[in-house]
């Protein structure tokens, strides 16, 4: 199941930036599960990883390899093996990959960051993997069918492909954001997020690259959850390949950072209408706070609570289980005669209780829709956050309880 | 559904403590929902209550009347409405409920303690549960008979009731401890309990009374997790009506602690056993820590995480889920080399990564058991916590997404 429409946007070329995919057979065959992305010299590449701290082993290789500081020229993804929780063996099979990558395209080992997602906890089939990469390397194009075909290839339970795109312009022109992105369980991302990838032609230094991911990371991928189970594999890149307009001045980073922050909100937003078994879209907006750390430790202990979750599957307006949620987040002094909480344009809690004129029907009419906001306001800051979430139905015990992934 | 078989004990009577109860139709005819429990004059009366900040009008009331001091001589439960998120309305039935109990029973209205339970939000049935209360008053009576029709009218959506007993021989003689409790859903007690009621003949000051009750809900009632949801009504109440003997001395005082002790984790084991949907009953084991709160982090992380639970639900040895969860938990500077985890006598992960030897037919048979221990070690410390929980499955999304409960 999944929430709403999704048609993959068109995506222009991004000039530095080429993809190639294969069909492995990583997990099982005819399934495109290997992907190739070259950056052409000069670009910069910014990364933010897992704070899980059994994290993957190419999630420490793509660390050490991004420290070391040379050019990255190569990324490469696999699906459908995760390999995490697999020791030192997965570290030699990380270190591997990136290698015979190396050799094919001429370039070092540490110039290739490697990426990982599907099952934990055995061997990656490195024979497999090996033998697929002189053709996602033939493969690289920089064509829009590469961005499509590269969404595809980096799936796991996803039941569609996840792809954002921007053109904006600066000063100096105009200059591309493409995005693409995976995950739809295993889905609370910590400092990080699942595997996400996002290139622009922007001529943008690596320190301004880095702040520019961390800042809009924190109100994207940092802002979702599925299940609350931080993955061991999450990543998220971003790539500037310096091929075409600078960020001029303030105004051109204002810009820039707007239609980042867009892809970035659309990738994210993307996972959780695609979270497993999400037959709703849910948009918490906490406010009042006296701290956003705050406003989010509410926001998260509602989209985690599994009673509040089965009432939006059941399309039930319980909203005495979304009181209870917010009355057990870890707030100090909570005065909860100051908490209004509202469904959609329906006041549902005020003055410590249910709402005066709040009536069911009103209520139902609200968690119906397929896609639902609740506000919550705290009255006691002026700090604010928001969190998207999905349900849980029938599916999601199903896809989780009937298959190993 | 439910985990192994459940007897409700035979229970001899406590000097001092009589239980009447009624169907008074509070949401359905044909239910017996209203519980009064009568303590003769000179019993001390200690209680612990949910941190949820969105507590109960009864929560409210109760901790007021046992702070005023006035000898508790009534205890007043109804399930299926919880009195909870009804503001002002809330409070003033919950006063007036004390109230009527009070006159009926000529004692002063802070003499009478209100407990709730049931759904969240609506108003107290009054007429019905005023109704009820001569007959509760009527029946009451010091027979074992009279303990399991309380424990039967203390429930919601269980399935069975709960209750757990002890007789131990002190210096003077002995003394026996009856305890009920109900719970199954919105279950993570959090300093305090769902509904547990725990009398005891011995004669015990109050302090001491408190400082047992405290000690061992720590141990038991703070010490499951059904969905991590903490209810707004959690209640535990000790009462020690001393007609029976005292505790004489150091040796007299372990040896009643360690039989309260048992009663509140058989009544907390109870509660997990009869979880919402529960078909595993899980204990977590988690050693090595360097705290106390570090150890229940980490179990609480693994017990809360819906990829652990549905694993759990479909017998499925995915240890790499609870690695993961693991890898999750809020510890500082966390070495996962050192960390070994057990499935049952199976060894899972040591080292980083999968155990050596392991196997998934020897896992898989561990992970085919109703009850089932999985024991973390982290490797850093000399701190331990146990923590039970339940499994996932499709009956606990039916459960709470078919009905409003």
């Amino acid at each position: 199941m999944a929430v709403g429409d999704s048609i993959f946007p068109a995506m222009g070329p991004i000039p530095g930036v080429r993809l190639g995919s294969a069909m492995a057979g990583i997990k099982k065959p005819g399934r495109r599960d290997l992907v190739v992305i070259e950056v052409a010299p000069g670009a910069r590449v910014s990364g933010t990883f897992t704070r899980n701290a059994f994290c993957a082993a190419p999630v420490h290789v793509a660390r050490q390899h991004l420290a070391a500081g040379d050019a990255v020229r190569y990324l490469v993804i696999n699906t459908g093996n995760a390999n995490a929780g697999t020791g030192e063996i997965g570290m030699r099979d990380a270190h591997a990959t990136c290698q015979a990558l190396a050799e094919l395209a001429e370039v070092s080992a540490d110039q290739v960051l490697p990426f990982s997602t599907g099952v934990i906890g055995e061997p990656l089939p490195m024979e497999q993997l090996l033998g697929g990469l002189p053709e996602a390397l033939d493969q690289l194009d920089d064509g829009g069918d590469a961005w499509a075909l590269a969404a595809e290839g980096i799936l796991t339970t996803d039941t569609r492909t996840k792809g954002a795109t921007r053109q904006v312009t600066l000063k100096q022109g105009t200059v591309t954001l493409n995005g693409i992105a995976k995950g739809s369980g295993m889905i609370r991302p910590d400092m990080a997020t699942m595997l996400g990838f996002v290139a622009t032609d922007a001529a943008i230094e690596s320190e301004r690259l880095d702040a520019l991911l961390r800042e809009g990371v924190k109100r994207s991928f940092n802002s979702i959850t599925v299940d609350s189970d931080t993955s061991t594999n999450d990543a998220c890149m971003l790539i500037a390949t310096g091929q075409g307009a600078a960020l001029a001045d303030d105004d051109d980073e204002r810009i820039f950072r707007q239609a980042l922050d867009e892809v970035l909100v659309e990738l994210a937003q993307a996972i959780i209408r695609d979270g497993e078994g999400a037959t709703k879209f849910v948009t918490l907006n906490v406010s009042g706070a006296l701290s956003v750390e705050e406003a989010r430790e509410v926001a998260f202990t509602v989209a985690h609570s599994p009673l509040v979750k089965t009432a939006l599957y059941a399309s039930d307006a319980n909203w005495g289980r979304i009181l209870a949620a917010v009355g057990r987040a870890r707030v100090e002094d909570f005065d909860v005669d100051r908490v209004t909480i509202d469904l959609g344009d329906v006041r549902l809690v005020e003055n410590g209780g249910r709402a005066e004129g709040y009536s069911e029907d009103a209520g139902s009419a609200v968690m119906a829709a397929e896609e639902i906001t609740i506000a919550i306001d705290l009255g006691r800051g002026d700090a604010a956050a928001r969190v998207w979430t999905s349900d849980l139905s029938h599916d999601y015990v199903s896809i989780n309880a009937d298959y190993r992934s």
